[in-house]
């Protein structure tokens, strides 16, 4: 097999650490593989250089930020492959361009546009287990080092895998797979073996630690089978996330996510004027604003109440979009202390009850529901802060995955 | 003028200082210059790299010790464009291989082959301060990165100038220039104003922190105005090194080197057999040992004496040596406490009397001079370590170079 792996700056933090990456290397080549792996920079290392550069200017360019960040990746790189040398083994270190990765211009959040594979597949050929630094490419236009911003370095492998037709990618963390949930809420969480990509979207908050939304969105789209897996403990097979076609037993729902930083905003009393909803959600959409869940309810004295869910970090932005559409509603109030909850499963799409086993589960515990919203594979719902960890509690014994 | 200017690892030791070479920069684009700085690794980077890949191996593959040492001087030549557009000033950074700096394929210790300059002078042309990163090219046959060993920023700004014709290049360091001895020995020693190439590469001794030999050599092929200054005393004008012709009054005497580093071997009574001193010398050469100063006597009864120096750093590898020849002679000695003083001035081919003037001068002081050597701007004495100074200091009066 041709395996691409991933190993993020805690896996490769220090040099007893690089050595740990390099024996986990080790073992998958003895096995017979072909290795890409693909590094981050030491971690630690992209925060101190970016202090550096913001001691000088608060608004660098962004071109000088990519020459000066990807210069981490590369010194990874080059000290694991003289750790497998070292070894015997054959290994060589490649830069982003050296890979071949080209992007496009949006220097320090560059999207990858194309890869030359040929020097890999080359070096592959030779025997070569290829170190690239991640996180980094060649500007298009400019020719210039570019980085691709947060989870770079997932998104290298991710897209490496793609172009070399690779037949796995291991992101390699702390931590050893996807769980039901999060283990710190209910211990009694399990490893998942398996998980759709669209699954593996929707539980986010889960793997937020683990895996960016961008990298499974560039895997479904390049149909790369991803496996999260950790680094210390390299023996534990992690969990597979791969297209709904290659998981043969669907289970009606795989896992419970938990969001705290949500926070729903009130109005009440909105005055009955045609298109004052969409004129709102114009405007929050024009700042940028993240707007999640939407209810919109018309009391019995055709008043209507309008109820929307936004991210914490976008809250006194919001604030400030709202003022112009204070004059509309009777009052306009702001509740951080509330969660979403949700249960996702590919399985729903083929089973009925899904969402109301949710809501007796959580009406059993007197959990009042205060927004609820469903997708195909998803039902989330807003309630109070303090039930969510009861919520995901009751909700993971609910459906049995404990089980 | 275009002026390519060069900072050394300390000039840039730290985010302080890296403002201060932007600082240095600015004054000179502002009296209408055009520049172009090399940049070294900020002072200790490189080092801890090089720990970095010992602690994996002994016998690193030289191509990722490259990958790996040229990161540290693409960080400095980042932070110091983004030092520089923060203050206004266009400015842009260039990794080697962006400037166009093409090697041959002795990774650690490249030789420049070419310099493409066609990206800095449009860089130039549109109004940029070029940001290089010294001591890295590409390896002509793999496209690799390749860095040029000791010295290799001073290179890299040597060979730039030559390749774009510019005016000068400024080598600033925590040394404002050439001094006529060492002044942490006389006192009284003054800086040069001009000195030509090959005194300066007589008086290595002298500026051996400041400028490395190879760099000279570079500048006197490439017919480089070379200028020795500070970067802490930027105000103050350094020393200019530049071919014989540009400097109008050759002084006789240009100034006085101490190597203290120095051992010489005695071998007594040498066998009398033909090509014994061709044999011994052909070895000491395949082990790499660089023989100084030689002299051969012949005593009265026929016996040879053969006196030789070498670098104390070969002390070792030359007795090892010399094992093979000790049955060629009655004994064979070692001599460490012994240093060779040097007078050095482009003047002395015009002038007689000079190195008479030397020797008088030591034996006013009861100096025994045991070896002596002169070339046509040059002589050197072997003298008793402990002599050294004392000797630098009569020297420096009898020339009267405090003057």
């Amino acid at each position: 097999m041709l395996k691409v792996l991933k190993f993020g700056g805690t896996s490769v933090g220090n040099l007893e650490r690089i050595q740990n990456v390099a024996n986990i290397i080790k073992k998958i080549k003895d096995e017979g593989h072909d290795v890409i792996a693909v590094v981050s920079a030491m971690s630690g290392e992209t925060n101190k250089l970016i202090e550096y550069a913001e001691s000088f200017s608060k608004t660098p360019k962004l071109e000088e930020i990519d020459m000066l960040l990807s210069s981490g990746e590369r010194v990874t790189s080059a000290l694991l492959s003289i750790a497998l040398n070292e070894q015997g083994y054959k290994a060589t270190s490649m830069s982003g361009r050296e890979a071949g990765i080209v992007t496009d211009n949006s220097h320090t959040k560059a999207r990858i546009e194309s890869i030359d594979s040929s020097k890999m597949k080359k070096a592959i050929s030779e025997g070569n287990i290829i170190i690239v630094a991640g996180f980094q490419g060649v500007a298009m236009n400019t020719n210039r080092v570019s980085t691709l911003g947060r989870g770079g370095s997932d998104l290298t492998a991710v897209a490496i895998a793609g172009a070399i037709e690779a037949d796995v990618c291991e992101i390699y963390t702390d931590v050893d797979g996807i769980y039901t949930t999060d283990p710190r809420i209910e211990p009694k969480a399990k490893k998942l073996e398996k998980i759709s990509y669209d699954e593996m979207l929707e539980l986010a908050s889960l793997g937020a630690k683990v895996l960016q939304n961008r990298s499974v969105e560039m895997a479904k789209k390049l149909n790369v089978n991803l496996v999260s897996r950790s680094s210390f403990t390299p023996e534990v097979e992690g969990t597979l996330i791969t297209k709904e076609e290659n998981i043969m037993e669907k289970p009606v729902v795989s896992g419970i996510a938990l969001d705290k930083n949500q926070v729903r905003v009130g109005m009440y009393g909105v005055t009955d004027k045609p298109g004052i909803a969409a004129s709102i959600f114009t405007s929050l959409a024009d700042a940028d604003i993240n707007v999640d869940m939407i209810v919109q309810t018309v009391g019995v004295d055709g008043a209507t109440d309008l109820d929307f869910t936004i991210p914490t970090t976008d809250l006194e932005i919001c604030k400030n979009v709202m003022k112009n559409f204070e004059k509309d509603a009777r009052k306009i109030d702001y509740n951080e202390s509330i969660c979403k909850v949700s249960i996702v499963g590919v399985g729903m799409k083929s089973h009925t009850g899904v969402a109301s086993k949710a809501f007796s589960s959580l009406a059993k515990e007197n959990i009042n529901i205060r927004i609820i919203s469903t997708s195909e594979i998803k039902v989330s719902m807003i309630i109070d802060e303090k039930y969510a960890e009861l919520a995901v509690r009751s909700l993971h014994e609910a459906y049995s995955l404990d089980k």
